[in-house]
């Protein structure tokens, strides 16, 4: 699959020698229209928003294809309000989110990706994946849960099973969050000192940023093995949200218009039906 | 359960002897503000929804209830678009709609109320069921799936499952969205005469049309045995939309600010915590 992605300062994943370092978490770095900041991202977003709700019911008239957007990144990369900020103001008949938490001892009792299939996006539907599958090569490698081999093994079935999905309808897009440390600890910070978000904060968060380093050599691995033509993983610099949120709607958009959802043609004879 | 519901042209079913056609589709009843235009709707449902959003975001911050809405109609009733217009707004990740369909060959291997069950809203979620359970108590006994008997079985069965919904935290409101046969005729002309809408179309449609008198009299039974205290049954005037989705919306925006959702008190010592 050919695609022309817009400009962003999003970086597509192409190679296997692909760097995370080389991709600056605070890039503001143009977009095409060449906005530096904000306030003249704003009605850009608005715009792009107003087409993915109308793009969105075009999928849905048509009934034949579906797209997946899978999001990753550490904890405050700000999954939940790229999600609200990108989704907000679209139909929600017409979107499907699933969080993907620890897997219960059901979900353990079968491969990793039984749960995650379970939530494919329907046809006509956009899918949100907020967490997902790549759980399954970075908490796991981090906390020793698979060796190296096991983590190759899965990057071949993910690959396999999203090659199944991109062959039957669903487009799969992947984008990762990038964060630096330095915004992670301004943002764990911001959740103790303002009282109405102390319920999003949790003393675990710590453990895990104890492990920063080790969480980036492992997403630059699975980026690395799992980036394809057909679904590609994009890194977004995701220090400044407006960046962020801009630069995927920017993608989303762009995909969708090429997809070019259309209603189908009547299968019965319009002309002929009498209403009494 | 007493909940003050707001006034509006919607009728809560409450009586056994409940009759369908006391209620007028046309309806416009003045709403406690005294609207009664569309234009005067446009700023109270503007507001209703922005509260709607807030007070998702504070169901999900508290973590311990969710609200499940189920919208019944005929065809042409309202209900996509009903959904679209109170939803849209709300951040899709805070909303699960359900659509049920003919059953699978694999639902109908299981009791009715099985593949509902598995659809009902996650804590902290706003569910919608675009049809429903009621469902088996209404086009299986048009065409004469089920006898009377095993319909008041059923009812039994929805009344006690409705139970068990509420006692575990979902609040259940239900809505049935009432158009008269002539309003229906003239937005089934409308699909056959707009194009873009052919699609929305379904020739199968006029088959169930013409059964329109029992359709009313086993939905006046269903309303009349399953609206119960906790989980009532309101019968909403539907042939103006503004009517049907302001009354909706003030009555689903009241019973949430009557659960009066709030973020739980952490339970660790934000003092302690320090970010390194």
């Amino acid at each position: 699959m050919k695609v022309n992605y817009p400009e962003t300062p999003a970086v597509q994943v192409r190679h296997k020698s692909f760097k995370l370092a080389d991709v600056d978490p605070d890039s503001e770095k143009p977009f095409k229209h060449r906005l530096t900041n904000q306030d003249e991202a704003h009605p850009f977003m608005d715009a792009l928003r107003h087409r993915l709700c109308e793009l969105q019911e075009l999928l849905y008239a048509e009934h034949r294809h579906s797209i997946l957007l899978v999001f990753q990144a550490m904890d405050t990369g700000g999954k939940d309000g790229l999600i609200e900020n990108l989704l907000t103001g679209v139909n929600p008949a017409g979107v499907q989110v699933a969080n993907f938490k620890a897997p219960s001892t059901d979900e353990l009792n079968h491969d990793f990706l039984w749960r995650i299939h379970a939530q494919t996006p329907k046809r006509g539907r956009i899918g949100v994946f907020n967490r997902s599958h790549y759980e399954d090569v970075l908490i796991t490698r981090v906390h020793g849960l698979i060796d190296d081999d096991t983590a190759r093994q899965r990057f071949e079935d993910i690959n396999n099973f999203e090659q199944l999905l991109t062959r039957n309808g669903t487009r799969v897009l992947k984008f990762f969050l990038h964060i630096s440390k330095d915004e992670q600890a301004e943002r764990l910070q911001a959740r103790l000192d303002d009282p109405t978000k102390n319920w999003k904060f949790d003393p675990n968060d710590l453990k895990e940023r104890a492990l920063w380093d080790d969480y980036q050599r492992v997403y630059e691995d699975a980026l690395r093995h799992c980036s394809t033509d057909d679904a590609p993983w994009f890194v977004v610099p995701a220090n400044h949200k407006w960046v962020r949120d801009l630069a995927i709607a920017e993608i989303v958009v762009a995909v969708l218009e090429e997809m070019n959802p259309k209603p189908p043609k009547p299968n019965f004879d319009v002309s002929a039906q009498v209403i009494v």
